[in-house]
C-alpha cells in the first residue's frame, strides 16, 4: 500500500466508456475533477455523459492524465496513441501489464505511462452497470516502469485516491505473477471443476452441497473476455500450470497408490494457502468461526434474523446461504469474531432462532 | 428423489457418538423414536447421553436399526459386526460406499445392509456440535445393493425423513462416482489453488479478491479427515483426475500456443458445468440477478439492509459480503430473481442505499 499526498488534477480523460470507464468518469466526478469522455461508439459516450460521467472530448481540449479501459486486445495500440496525442500522464486498467508496456516501450512519451489494474466491476459489463462507488475500499494495482517519472506515478494514485481505492505498487511483472496466481489460474481451475459437472450424469448432481457451488463460481464468467486475459498473461499462467500439473501427478501417484502421507501432504499445502490469503482490512487474520442458523425461505426472515443479530452487537464478516433441494427452510452460516461466536449463539437461541453449534 | 411412506420403528442403535452419530440421535428423539447410544468411549456416550440423543445400550437391548456412524477407516468393520451380534437392519454414514459394501458382501445378514450418507456436517465435529435439526431439508443418500431387502431399504429411508432429509436413491458405485465429482475432486483441486498461494509472495495476496477465497474455502478442511475419504473413494477420483490432468494438458497447450478457441472451448465447458447445478429445492433453476449495495462495515448495517430489502417483499437467494482491504466499507451481492431485482434496487435507493447496477 502507499502513501499518496498529491491531489487528482483535471481534466481527466477516459478512452472507453464500458463499466470501468464510466464508473472512473462517476468517480472523478464526484471528487469534482473535469472528465472528458471518448469512445468508438459516440452512442456510449451519450449514455456515460448522461449518467454524469463527464462531458464528450473536444479536440481543442488538453487532459492532464489519459485512462485507458479499452479492451485487452487493443490496450497497447490506444495508450500509444494517447501518448502521442498528447503530452499527458497516460494510465490504463487492464488485467495484465505486461503486454500493454512492451508496446510502450523505447517509445516517446514512455515516461509518462504508469500501467494500473483496479480489483473490481469483471462481473458485469457496459455503462449502465457503472458506479462511483465501484472501487470503493478495492485494491488497485499500480505499477510503473524502470522509466515512469516519479510524478506520472504520484498522479495515477492521486487518480486511485479519488475512485476511493487502496493503491498497490507492484511491478509490471509483479503484478502479472500475483494475478495468475490469484486470479487467473484459480478462474482456469475452476473451469476444470465446473466441466466434471457438465459431463456427469444429471441425477448425480442432486448431491452438489455449497462446497463445489463455492469453488466454480467464477467458472461462469465470460469465455471470450477471460480468454483473453489468459492469453495476454500467458507466461505467468504457464509457469503456475506447471507446478499445478506437477502436483496434480503427485495426487494421482498418492492417490492410485494408497500414499496417504502423500495426498495429506497436499491437502495441508492447500489448508496452508487458505491461511495465507490476507484479513479483511488489510489486518491481521483473526480467528473466525461459523454460526449456523436455520431460516425459513421466505420474504423477511433473513432480515429478522440479521436485526436480531445486530441486536447482538455482533459484526458479521461473511454469510453463506445454503441451498438446499426439498424444504422450505435455509441453513445460513454467518462467520464473526471466534471471541464473538458463544455471545450470538446465545442471543439468537433467546430469540427463538435453530443454531447448529 | 424417493417417496417413502413406511414409518421409522425402533429401538434404533447409533455406534458412534460423533457429530453424525448424536444429531441422529437427537433427530430420532425428537421424532419419538427409542434411541441406544454406543461407543468406544463411555464419555462420548455419556455427552451424547446427556445431550438428549438417547440412552446406553444394554446387552439385552434389540434394537430394529443399527446407524453406524464411526470414522471411514473402521466402517467395514463395524457394519459386520452389526450384522452378525444383531438381527436389525444395517445402515451407515460414510461418505464413500462401495468399500463398506465390500466388507459385507457374501456375508450371512448382508440382505440387511443399506448404505447411506447425509450430505451435512462435514466441517466440524464431536458430540456438542451435534443437533437434531443437522440433516434438516439435506440429501441423504440412500445405496442399497443389488441383495438389500426392500423392506430394509424402507426402514433406512423411514431414518431419512424422521432425521427431515431428502432421501436420494443411488448404487453404491453411482454413489462414489456422484461424490468424487460433486465433493472429492472439487475438494482436491481446490487445494492444488490454495497451494499456490501458500508458496508465493505475501505481497503478492494484496491482490486477493472475493473468486480466489470462494474458489479455496472448501481447501481449510482437515487433512486427515479428507485424506481417509479420497483414498477410500480412489477409483472414482483417479478416473476423474485423469481427466482433469487430460483438460488440464490441452489447457496448458492452448495457452502456450496462443490457441484462443481451444482456450475458450475448455472456458465454456466451465460455463455449461455452472448451469449444471440445480437450483434451489429441485426446482429448474430460474434466472438469477445480483444487485450490490455498498454497507458500512459494522454491527446492525446488514441488518438494517435486510429489513429494507423484508420490505421490498423480494426473497434473497443468497448473500456475499465482499471482503475489502482498505475501508470500512463493504460490498454485499444479494441474488435475487431477474425478474424481481429492479424491483429491489428501486426499493433499496429510494431508502437510501447505494446501490451498484
Amino acid at each position: 500500500m502507499s502513501d499518496t499526498r498529491s491531489t487528482l488534477v483535471g481534466p481527466v480523460e477516459v478512452v472507453g466508456t464500458g463499466l470501468l470507464g464510466t464508473s472512473i468518469g462517476l468517480a472523478c466526478r464526484r471528487a469534482g475533477v473535469e472528465v472528458l469522455l471518448t469512445d468508438t461508439s459516440p452512442e456510449h459516450v451519450r449514455t456515460a455523459s448522461g449518467l454524469g460521467a463527464g462531458r464528450p472530448r473536444r479536440p481543442q481540449d488538453r487532459p492532464r492524465l489519459v485512462v485507458v479501459a479499452v479492451p485487452p486486445d487493443h490496450l497497447g495500440a490506444e495508450i500509444v496513441r494517447a501518448l502521442e496525442d498528447t503530452d499527458a500522464v497516460v494510465t490504463d486498467v487492464g488485467s495484465v501489464k505486461t503486454g500493454p508496456l512492451a508496446s510502450v516501450t523505447g517509445r516517446p512519451g514512455a515516461e509518462r505511462y504508469v500501467g494500473g489494474h483496479p480489483m473490481a466491476g469483471s462481473e458485469r459489463s457496459g455503462p449502465l452497470a457503472a458506479s462511483a462507488a465501484l472501487f470503493d475500499g478495492r485494491p488497485w494495482a499500480v505499477t510503473p516502469h524502470s522509466g515512469s517519472d516519479p510524478d506520472a506515478v504520484a498522479q495515477v494514485e492521486a487518480l486511485v485516491a479519488a475512485c476511493g481505492a487502496v493503491a498497490v505498487r507492484l511491478t509490471p511483472e509483479e503484478h502479472d505473477r500475483a494475478v495468475a496466481r490469484t486470479s487467473h489460474v484459480p478462474h482456469l481451475l475452476a473451469a476444470l471443476v465446473a466441466a466434471r459437472l457438465a459431463d456427469g450424469p444429471a441425477e448425480h448432481l442432486a448431491l452438489t452441497g455449497q462446497g463445489v457451488r463455492d469453488v466454480t463460481r467464477v467458472a461462469a464468467g465470460d469465455p471470450a473476455l477471460y480468454g483473453q486475459i489468459v492469453t495476454a498473461n500467458a507466461e505467468a499462467v504457464l509457469a503456475l500450470l506447471g507446478e499445478v500439473r506437477a502436483q496434480l501427478d503427485s495426487l494421482i501417484d498418492a492417490v492410485g497408490t494408497a500414499d496417504r502421507g502423500g495426498l495429506e501432504a497436499v491437502l495441508r499445502e492447500g489448508v496452508a494457502g487458505t491461511r495465507a490469503i490476507p484479513g479483511k482490512h488489510g489486518a491481521p487474520v483473526r480467528p473466525m468461526r461459523s454460526v449456523f442458523v436455520s431460516v425459513p425461505d421466505h420474504p423477511g426472515e433473513l432480515a429478522r434474523l440479521f436485526a436480531d443479530a445486530g441486536e447482538s452487537e455482533v459484526n458479521i464478516e461473511d454469510v453463506h446461504i445454503d441451498h438446499d433441494p426439498g424444504r422450505p427452510v435455509g441453513l445460513v452460516e454467518l462467520l464473526v469474531e471466534e471471541a464473538r461466536a458463544e455471545h450470538l449463539l446465545g442471543s439468537l437461541e433467546s430469540r427463538g432462532w435453530v443454531t447448529h453449534r
